[in-house]
């Protein structure tokens, strides 16, 4: 039997991110793919699992948990004695830079990525029509984001220092669809940066999300 | 000798989120004030301590970390058997409750709240003009995250739980700031968002950071 349970869809951009650190801690996981077109994820029953109505959430025993980031912290720290050690843990700098960088992601990179995605992407897919003016600022934004990136990634191999860690993983879900869009020039335009993605997203964790959903 | 240093300006959001966490867990600290109304943030020192131009830092021997919520969890974690016990750390679902709420406040509060506080008080300050249709949607947006926090706080004192943690904390500062505009009818109008409010904004280390910023 499986230790938890992910109520998702295998390729949404927040599911991927909590299945891809189960992977990398070596967690079996089941995963209940939630039909987000029929809306599943506002019905009662969903909903007195995660109130916001969003995907993913783990359930794990009793304790039912929401917040793709939050759930990877958690997952990160219970089996952190197993799998690739993501938060650092034995090592009271490295520990403290991978919340840094954790929070870096949540607070600096995630806003105009995820807005982004969603005006080169995501909108196509509904006929909607992307908004230029949002797709300049936002890029504008992410570029002054990821020129702080390029300098670091000069400095040590990853975000929070030598080691790949939850910091540099948080960010692998949504570059990837970035990656499928002209602003990838962002990236490829960055040497360090570039060769970190290339390094992050080719690891076996998250290319078994990938085969997995396509799988589905 | 002070344990820690932060630097930032003692009533901004960001800065008053460390301050409040290093008194709740009785840290001592010396503030060095950040004149950002001259830029000192954007100097090639300051640069080098926190590579986005922004406030606070905090420093800790040689360790130099940014981002308010990163330096809190570090707080909280590296002093956790010394004053409130922010993460419920004996508690294996309390804690894990904390990390969900505490990301809630990142991912689902701070965007709308701190939108809103720009539009209404900070905009102002500046002699700029608050944009009504900004308000108008973020403030829908901010009912709906409040709404499951009513909710929430119906079946337990707290976010996380029965016991006040950072999940609470790191809403402080901004909420303080809210109250302060026409947009505090969104936390009146709530019995227990209200009294959860009232609540944890008289708590001790808050009012010290206010009557520090006053007397400063
Ligand atoms: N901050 C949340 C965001 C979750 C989220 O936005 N999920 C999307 C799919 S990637 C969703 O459920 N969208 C449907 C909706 O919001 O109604 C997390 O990281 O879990
Ligand atoms: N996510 C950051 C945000 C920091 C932030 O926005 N700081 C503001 C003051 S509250 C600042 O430094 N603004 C000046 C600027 O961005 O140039 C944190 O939580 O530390």
């Amino acid at each position: 039997m499986a230790a938890v349970k992910v109520y998702g869809m295998p390729l949404s951009s927040c599911t991927a991110r909590v299945l891809t650190c189960l992977i990398e801690k070596g967690v079996e996981y089941e995963l209940i793919p939630l039909n987000l077109a029929v809306g599943e994820h506002k019905q009662p029953g969903y909903l007195a699992k995660q109130p916001f109505g969003q995907i993913p959430v783990l359930e794990d025993g009793d304790l039912t948990l929401f917040e793709s980031r939050a759930i990877a912290k958690y997952v990160a720290y219970k089996y952190k004695d197993q799998g690739t050690d993501l938060l650092r843990h034995e090592n009271a700098k490295e520990s403290a830079l991978v919340v840094v960088w954790t929070e870096v992601e949540s607070q600096q990179y995630n806003p105009p990525i995820s807005t982004l995605v969603y005006e080169l992407l995501i909108k196509g897919m509904y006929g909607m029509t992307t908004d230029q003016a949002v797709v300049d600022a936002q890029s504008e934004k992410l570029g002054k984001v990821l020129d702080v990136y390029e300098a670091r990634l000069t400095e040590s191999k990853y975000l929070a220092g030598n080691s790949y860690s939850l910091a540099d993983q948080n960010h692998i879900p949504y570059t990837y669809f970035l990656m499928k869009t002209p602003a990838a020039s962002l990236i490829n335009s960055r040497p360090h940066v570039k060769a970190w993605w290339e390094e992050i997203s080719s690891r076996p964790s998250f290319q078994k999300v990938l085969a997995n959903a396509a799988n589905a």
